[in-house]
């Protein structure tokens, strides 16, 4: 989603979803760069951003700022009545900040609470809530957290009100085979298929958070878990579909 | 409101002020200095910033990530159930660019319309309403615009349904005869003696659209309108008092 084109697209399409909907997003390229900018270093530890106070700052200006309020404007000029927030709006999403041990991710958040009426409360007022990757512990601190993750979380909450459909987007046609070949996408992945491909080292590195975040929401009542390129959102034949 | 210490103190006050309540902020201080961090020049006229398209995105940084999202989670710490809004968020404020002659300010709104009825609906449910000085045109745009207009116009609307009364926090103790003597605060202020006071230099710069917005303000129905320091919110007999 990280170019104007691209979101542009996705924001169309996304407005002619039907049904309720939240959106989740992230901004990880732009915080990067906006970082590099300011000269301060992006250390990544397994795949995920280690956040001192000067990240913090950084990605808080780019997820809660730049990013989410291009969406929420765009948004609104589309129709759709966007409510840009972060986790420690309204107290949408609590959480914990993750133990320095054994890798200290500095102000990092681990998903402690989901407040599923303020999301009720919303979605039954037509109004589309657009989330930022931030958090906070209660105590005045906003902690980074991944962006999949509380789209995991806000879809396990949601279930208790709802037939909840995740949609993961993303910048491959789905989970492949072979990472290079567009032709090797699985269609349709279920959980013993994935832990075969895992074993064999067939699916691996970000991809695993990923799936293991879809089958515990498929675990928690979700309808149906999808991974796909931002462009095919309204194609569910397209991308791969997770079954339990 | 931007350093550490008094933000803290404010907050704290505020979170004590009885009745419902609404918070507008700035935060031009801090995107002057972030601006600068990024090689980008600040340029005002008359007061003004001049917003190109890379101040643009500073100023939404700024003030709808970093300086809005500190005070929702401060705020949150402190049992406020507060909700982060630029002018876009559920289509609040609706403004138009402002023509570039005489002078070109770039990406700076005019505010057109506030959606009372956004904010009547969350002060029933008692989330107060946390406001960055940033609105949009409805086509996608964001625009900058003066935090001192916004709680002006905020103001205004609310007069619909509430008693208002509007309070500037400012770096002063009051409306000054002579800025450097703080006993010279002039404790009640009427237009005429405001007229008088301009006519003679005394009232000037900056302070002079302050006090536009608030007569305007005090003519659309307005309780009071007060201009204090931070640190004396709770003290009704501190400051300038406003007065038709």
């Amino acid at each position: 989603m990280e170019d104007e084109a691209s979101l542009a697209r996705l924001l169309g399409d996304f407005s002619r979803l039907q049904g309720n909907k939240v959106l989740v997003h992230g901004g990880g390229k732009s915080a990067t760069r906006m970082a590099a900018r300011l000269g301060i270093e992006t250390q990544m530890v397994e795949g995920r951003r280690v956040t001192d106070e000067a990240m913090l700052d950084v990605v808080t200006m780019v997820y809660a700022g730049m990013v989410n309020k291009h969406i929420v404007a765009a948004l609104q000029a589309l129709g759709v009545n966007a409510l840009g927030l972060t986790g420690a709006d309204l107290n949408l999403i609590r959480s914990v900040k993750r133990p320095a041990a054994p890798i200290d991710y500095g102000w990092v958040g681990d998903v402690e609470q989901v407040d599923v009426d303020v999301l009720d409360n919303l979605i039954e007022q037509k109004v589309v809530p657009v989330v930022a990757p931030l958090t906070h512990d209660g105590k005045g601190n906003l902690l980074n957290t991944n962006a999949d993750t509380i789209a995991g979380e806000l879809s396990k909450a949601l279930v208790r009100d709802f037939a909840v459909t995740l949609i993961y987007c993303f910048d491959k046609p789905g989970v492949m085979r072979n990472e290079n070949d567009p032709h090797s996408i699985i269609r349709l992945l279920t959980r013993e298929a994935y832990y075969k491909y895992r074993e064999q080292g067939v699916i691996q590195g970000g991809m695993i958070p990923k799936l293991d975040n879809a089958f515990a929401a498929l675990d928690a009542g979700l309808e149906c878990v999808r991974i796909t390129q931002a462009h095919t959102i309204l194609l569910p034949a397209e991308g791969t579909t997770i079954l339990k």
